[in-house]
């Protein structure tokens, strides 16, 4: 939340990518962009931040590099500031022209999604990691459940193995 | 607009899903799934619908119609009511077990966007079809020039003559 | 019915491949590759065709035709006799070394899909032109309704038409 | 031969479906999809289980989960129980309302395809662990061979790296 | 050959694109990116024109127009002026800062791929519209019985009728 | 370049198909498929190899092995050899009919294009270990400054964590 705010601080207008939005149900990325906008609309209303300063808007991980950018570009109002902290993400926009500024990490180990995901696989208390709102509605829609059970799952190592019979 | 009022009158959130996002520049979708977010924005803002009661969410089209309605589900908030007129969308939610409900036309010859679109290509006025906000937006993205020469394509008949040399 | 029998008469064994796979629900292919293979199955059964003398297997219609072949060979046990009237796929199998043989016509006019189409579409009887447990079938999944509201669609000329909201 | 015997006792037809269909000439997936198919029928004719009592039909991977139990239900005839024993597939149906039901192993270690294929790949004797009808297919098509070739290839980490020059 | 000429008087280096280069065995596009490679260097090679002036590089149609020039550019050495007639291309390229030319036609009725096409389809005499190298080469291939027997297929109105059983 | 000109001296005329080439800006494919065409133009007009000798031509990494010669096939003028080392691909072209030829390597170790990242990456000279006029042009294009960029990122292990925010 504080990333957030401090976004919101320096900048009167976000645009709120959710990357890799055609996935769901994987250990990385257990929810769908839909259930990814959801919470972070509930978040959002929670800081009392206000609707009218963003846009939250899913955008497929192309996986193609040079279409990359111009994919998210075709989806996206006009914006000039990209805020990453991600190498690749951060020189693919650099060399599209864009001005690329870091996102200060607050508490980085203690709020980051491996730790949560840690948590809530090995049963221990998770929910005070996440907004109130949004822990409703993860266990509404039983997503804690959804990650333990993703979590049995053998890995798989190469990309023709998920899913299998 | 007065679509749009209709369905904010009958329900109390909206997610407005912007259809087939992944074209763009042709003379049916001359715009991207973007440039489409911002002008939605801009025409609900004029008519002081608060942001915080709609969702503006690009989805492609999939164009396989098994995976259509799934493929929407998963970009979207949870929903219950369609509002559609088309039939062949309304089927398939009606298939996917979705209510269904249809929505009124206001003056539906004057204000399509196939009205519009002949105006724009043909030189003739077609700023007052379109919330003012939307009618400068278009015209400082050059949007009517990129209309006007799309229009001077000769249309291909079949799918991979698009576009050619 | 004795296309097929004409078929199973000249080969022990067959490979009925239903094609265009991952289309449905429009007016040319109404049915999902699934229900089609359903419907296979009960009209050979009906006709004492023995499940064991063929396979039926759904192939993708790829569209970039140098892999087509390769494609529905990939999906197929080993064949060495393709039964076609259709040109395009028939050429595209003589390039790929396969011997190609046409498949006699029955009343060609009555048992066309485009004559039972056009029946059910217009409110005709259809039932006797296909074997009785398909007509049970295709009541039983609301196919015929289906069919009727598919073709109240406007039919859309380009590719990024369908569907829309 | 044992699980699919487990499971043709319980149900009077089945629905096999070969995942992955789209792959093949991996370590993991050394077959195509219609050799697999190949396959499993003689296993099963075998067996002396009549083609009556399934459809054999082969499934891609779509990796995109929310499409990925649309995608198999479109390609197949209805049913309404799953079996599975694979955790990601059993949660997908789960969560698309299907009841799922595992299968019980019989002798795991041995009959596994990672025992299978470490045979093979090493020059062991390996074909006592298939049906006979299977293993003589595998060897007319020089399955073992390719299995062989296939495993002195560097195995890539990283999705572009197959296959390479 | 003539406005090929023209623009290796006007620029010392071309890239010579191939574009829908997925696409063959249909009417429109008869010949596969590699056999219109061929024949590209066939005639140059006639014309004299040394192949270090020239790249010839084939490139898919994306068909997705927010992505088309990309793709392009990902695909090519890098280039400062495009030559082009066509408009949608045209457009692409300027919203993408490129310097865009038109090539001055030459007898285009005669010349045009429309009335080759026109005249290999029915049976006329087509050999002294194309340079003798690509007139051996394409009778080597059999490409005009191939656009012969294409052309009697019937034309799919809408995609997912090609090809078909 | 002497794995080149062993090619050249053994064959008249060389296809050199550029791989992976939709894929950019990884550590294993830093540069676009433009990009090494580029390049390899440049080794070879150095090597004073004649651009008439050969074919410079992008081809996709289908990934879907049954259709990986096929695709390549189409892209290329006709050939006869296929020259590599590599398994897989050696695999599928015998399966495919092709006669395959292994590339004896020259110092495989210095001049590997893993020693050569290694050493840009690592801030360590590394120009000697290529053609100085593709030196340069990396330079040019600040490619070691990108192949340092992309190290820094943390590697994903599977498929949807490339790239995210």
């Amino acid at each position: 939340m504080q990333c957030v705010q401090f976004a919101f601080k320096k900048f009167p207008e976000l645009i709120i990518a959710i990357g890799s939005a055609q996935f769901s149900h994987t250990l990385h990325n257990p929810f769908t962009a839909g259930e990814r906008i959801t919470m972070i609309r509930l978040a959002l209303d929670e800081a009392k931040i206000s609707a009218a300063k963003y846009f939250l808007i899913p955008v497929r991980d192309l996986r193609i590099h040079d279409l990359w950018v111009p994919n998210l570009v075709s989806q996206t109002p006009r914006f000039e500031v990209v805020l990453s902290n991600e190498p690749v993400t951060s020189r693919l926009f650099k060399e599209a022209g864009f001005r690329v500024e870091p996102i200060p990490f607050y508490d980085r180990e203690k709020y980051s999604s491996t730790e949560i995901r840690e948590r809530v696989v090995n049963g221990k208390s998770w929910e005070d990691l996440v907004p109130p709102s949004v822990a409703s509605y993860i266990k509404n829609i039983f997503g804690d459940e959804r990650l333990r059970e993703l979590a049995l799952s053998d890995q798989p190592k190469h990309h023709e193995r998920q899913p299998r019979f």
